[in-house]
């Protein structure tokens, strides 16, 4: 082992060069900086928002993987990059730290364009063990010997590409792969089902490493390559028969050496695990316990509230915004009004109960509330079992997260044509959690399924119509999308519809058409051009899919139509319509602004304005058209 | 147990009222019934094609799970439901099953709309465990007391799916849920992986339910549901200690109880294990070992030639028409040639091996050559992380179990901008799998993701240089989609390119737009125009995404514009076009023709008449255009 200079003195991060200056530190050193990568969390994330409880839970592990491991010619993988801040921080990024999730600032996630050291994009769960597999094999290929390190939390065990990876990942013995488990035995909400009873007993069992390596000591010393390796472990199960026998796990059935578990807010017990997997040269996973919210007392106490926050004061950890109003909010109470007059009513979620409202519903009909973990592809199945029995499923689902189950949606629910009700929360722009996140892809992968029916609605009370409509009146897949946040009216609210609606001044020749919380844009930006004296009219989408064929009649008559879409451009809602003004024969000007490319970290507001739809931008876009083309 | 009457009468399938009839019959009449059943399915298949190896495995399986579950009250699930045939036959569709996978037949797979004994729609793998769940919610729901039984084939416990269904199946104790895992040990090419060295380890150890039961007869009758199930099992295990220790299972970690493994051409074992899973009244695991192909040599002997088949002669086992010619082969021969000169070229796929033609591949490099099992999410991630280190991984995979992946590619590939390679086999029709295997949804999935380029080839010279593009000239995402079978050229083969082609004659007013193999069929169809004086000119698209631009002023002076397309019309090509000539300003006819819906098996020529893209039917269209509107 490395030799560890017993200094006494504290230091400070900015006075080093990271993460090499690390290794030559002494533990009582690390120490004094995890705690001033603690403060330097709360204090960022109380004002920026994110993820807090996750980090705080793992400042001692990431302190040991960089003593530990070369970073950036080893590979560390953070499965749901959240984790990764103080990876961050140790990596030299601790001065622009105070930008955390801010435009042009640092990602909430690991981004290769942001460091070497982060190595792989990570905002989506289960991912990590994948890309390690594919990067341990490389090195092999390339004749490298480093290490392929992935760190993965519970939560993201619950994830079915875990599985296929590991399935994957224990089959070649000679791999320098890591898998670190960060055990918090709490995921996102409470983690679900047989993994997290399964890790519960590992995590009382004695510490399988300890009783291994002791016995190893007793036997002299085992050569830890090779052959050698298969013997020796043979022969210290054989000796210990019982006890370890109990002991043999999952991960190991997998092809994997497991080690653990370790108290994971123990440096020394850290470095002596990584210390031991890493001679192995061989599959190894490493079992660390870890506490959510590890030093900060309200996070601790209320992890799940301090998964993903808002901004908080730090003495009382409570929220600067209460999160009472909000789509999400509107989302959980209708539901459970729904579900008091209807038996058949189930719901589900994706570990995401807090986030998409659904807090409410398990309170009161917990025997029909499913949270399956990160399994967005079980879901969809699922849900479609109970529809084939009659049951009506809700999944409750964000927009990116729904993505993960797109062949379920097409093969399971869409070709039966069984009726399954998607309430698609954070769909658009979900802004500070960046290119990861961003909610604009259900619409091209929704429209591209056949019989599914899909509902963007303008208003909370609109939210609740398309609820109802979507449970009751159609069939098939029926979704309804909405966004993160609260609700923007400012227009008027005694025209709500479940269809679609022509707001005309009757001698326009311009019409803008929009869906979702973009129409409240719209109109802003036409009340500021009527100002200027250009009358356009304004068409509201509230099922965007599949399209009134009435609506082609009612706009082909404009000389001007110009459409502006919270979505990815390509298969989106305004291309449908171009196409279908193209097959009718339209001669008038078309045209259309929607949500380019993957979009960066900034706030909502601050994206909108950037990819020219905002109020503003849409203003100035139809001004210019027009002054460009002629009067509207 | 039920009275088994012993007559030693052999009976017909046709004299039987199926599936109720089967309770009646003595074993030895059962057993006759399964050599007639093996007898018609290779009669069948050899006629037919269809998947013959997996459906002789499970003949007995069957039989024990009709005598032994009331369907369609007990709802059994078919996983990758083409090992359902003797399924079929045994619950009232002999007569009909000689029309197997034809237009207007039998289906290949389980069909609702079929019988009210196919529960659920399965053609892609690891979903029956989902659906069994729901079901299984939804009968307790409705105060029902019946059994939801998922029937798993060892490959597609591959899927990740399986296992976030796993840990969700075992969490309520109380649950009808029965999974039968038919292992054979085999999957479609070898199985991969832990899961299948796990399997084997517990294929070879004694049988599991035997040691229970002698011990439970041994210690008197052990009430089997409720508290004392759990009492009784851990006595058994605590006195029997080592030796069932070593056996507890991954699927009891899981929550299920394991039963097996047993003997799947054991009809008696079969009806035993079966009816000790019943009295569980819990989630229980029943391990079958059974040998694909079992009863037709040829078939026992090269299962993986009989996963999936063709006609052939039942005489030789010979197929009628050599799978050399074939776009799959040419693929696979061209990987090989361009790896020669390159190492960093590494080929997964996804458990299909032979179908993609990888099998040359893997025997030129077995280091470079992965099969990761029915894992599509796996082997995207796992190409991410070998191209992050520079690699140039190419993975080859049906169009329509690409589905699987499609987070994968936009999460894990595409926001990165990684250079991945997609071969896209079984892109357009596949024919007579019929809905569930259609590669129609390929291209709106793929346009939606930024970063990625799309070519659609229409002879094999173009396949090898599209290949050649996307490998080294394109970035990010590279998908070469072709179809199944072999390339059909009635035209020029001077003019490939890997672009776009216009081929004009100067003088029309009309123009049509194809790629991929239907650009064949739209010559044929013009040369046939030709001949009644109608002149139309002809655009190959090659690379179908991103359109370059000038395709819109090179086509925007034509009067009449048709597309037509092999992919279905939402998002796709097509769609764009008119999108791009609606807001390009066209003032001509442009309309468009391609697939909609959930196609129906049959053949790929019946299929593409019934949808209106053969060429006769695309010269029909024509005509009629035009002789309505005016002449081209």
């Amino acid at each position: 082992m490395k030799e560890i200079i017993n200094s006494e003195d504290k230091v400070a991060l900015s006075e080093l060069v990271l993460p090499d200056d690390l290794k030559d530190l002494s533990l009582k050193q690390c120490k004094g900086l995890c705690s001033d990568i603690r403060k330097m969390l709360i204090s960022t994330v109380s004002k920026n928002g994110g993820h807090l409880a996750s980090n705080l839970g793992v400042v001692e592990l990431t302190m040991a993987i960089h003593r530990n491991f070369n970073s950036p010619e080893d590979k560390i993988i953070w499965d749901v990059g959240h984790q990764a801040y103080t990876h961050k921080i140790l990596t030299g990024r601790a001065d622009e730290f105070p930008t955390l999730r801010q435009k042009n600032g640092i990602s909430g996630f690991p981004k290769p364009e942001e460091s070497e050291h982060d190595v792989f994009i990570s905002g989506h769960s289960s991912t990590s063990v994948s890309v390690a597999c594919g990067i341990a094999e490389a090195m092999k290929h390339q004749g490298k010997d480093n290490y392929a390190v992935a760190v993965i939390g519970d939560g993201a065990m619950t994830g079915g590409m875990f599985y296929e990876a590991m399935n994957n990942g224990g089959r070649e013995k000679d791999r320098n792969l890591i898998v670190i488990l960060n055990d918090n035995n709490m995921s996102i909400s409470k983690s679900v089902g047989a993994v997290s009873r399964y890790l519960t007993s590992l995590r009382n069992t004695e510490k399988y490493i300890r009783t291994k390596r002791t016995v190893e000591k007793g036997l002299g010393k085992i050569p830890l390559v090779g052959d050698g390796v298969t013997k020796g472990i043979k022969y210290v199960k054989d000796s210990v028969k019982y006890k370890i026998l109990e002991q043999s796990t999952m991960f190991e059935d997998m092809g994997f050496i497991y080690l653990g578990p370790v108290n994971g807010h123990n440096l020394e017990e850290l470095e002596e695990v990584i210390h031991v997997a890493k001679s192995y040269h061989r599959p190894v996973f490493i079992h660390v316990k870890t506490q959510k919210g590890k030093g900060y007392s309200p996070a601790e106490q209320n992890p799940g509230e301090y998964h993903g926050i808002s901004k908080f004061d730090i003495a009382t950890g409570n929220p600067e915004v209460s999160a009472d109003d909000s789509y999400s909010i509107t989302f959980g109470k209708e539901l459970v009004e729904i579900a008091e007059k209807d038996e058949r009513i189930c719901a589900i979620t994706a570990a995401m109960k807090y986030g998409t409202g659904l807090q409410f519903f398990q309170h009161s009909f917990p025997e029909r509330f499913y949270d399956v973990g990160i399994a967005e592809q079980h879901a969809v199945t699922f849900a479609g079992g109970l529809a084939s029995m009659g049951q009506i499923p809700v999944f409750a689902v964000y927009s990116t997260f729904l993505q993960r189950a797109y062949d379920q949606l097409i093969h399971d629910v869409a070709i039966g044509g069984l009726h399954v009700v998607l309430c698609i929360d954070r769909a658009g722009i979900v802004g500070e959690d960046g290119e990861t996140h961003q909610g604009i892809f259900d619409v091209p992968m929704l429209t591209s399924i056949p019989n599914t029916v899909i509902y963007s609605p303008s208003c909370y009370d609109e939210l609740k119509m398309c609820m109802n409509k979507a449970i009751y009146t159609d069939k098939g897949i029926a979704a309804v999308r909405y966004p993160r946040g609260a609700e923007s009216v400012d227009f008027d609210k005694h025209y709500l519809s479940t269809e679609h609606l022509l707001v005309s001044n009757k001698d326009s020749s311009t019409l803008m058409i929009a869906y979702g919380r973009l129409y409240n844009e719209v109109c802003l930006a036409n009340r500021k051009l009527a100002k200027d004296g250009i009358k356009c009219d304004v068409m509201k989408l509230t099922k965007i899919y599949p399209l009134n064929l009435n609506i082609i009649r009612e706009i082909v008559d404009y000389d001007r139509i110009v459409f502006f879409e919270e979505a990815y451009g390509e298969g989106s809602i305004s291309e449908k319509i171009g196409d279908m003004l193209a097959e009718y024969g339209y001669k008038g000007n078309y045209s259309r602004k929607t949500a380019e490319g993957f979009i960066k970290q900034a706030s909502v507001k601050q994206c909108f304005e950037e990819i020219g739809l905002s109020a503003d931008r849409i203003y100035r876009y139809i001004r210019t058209e027009c002054s460009e083309n002629g009067k509207a």
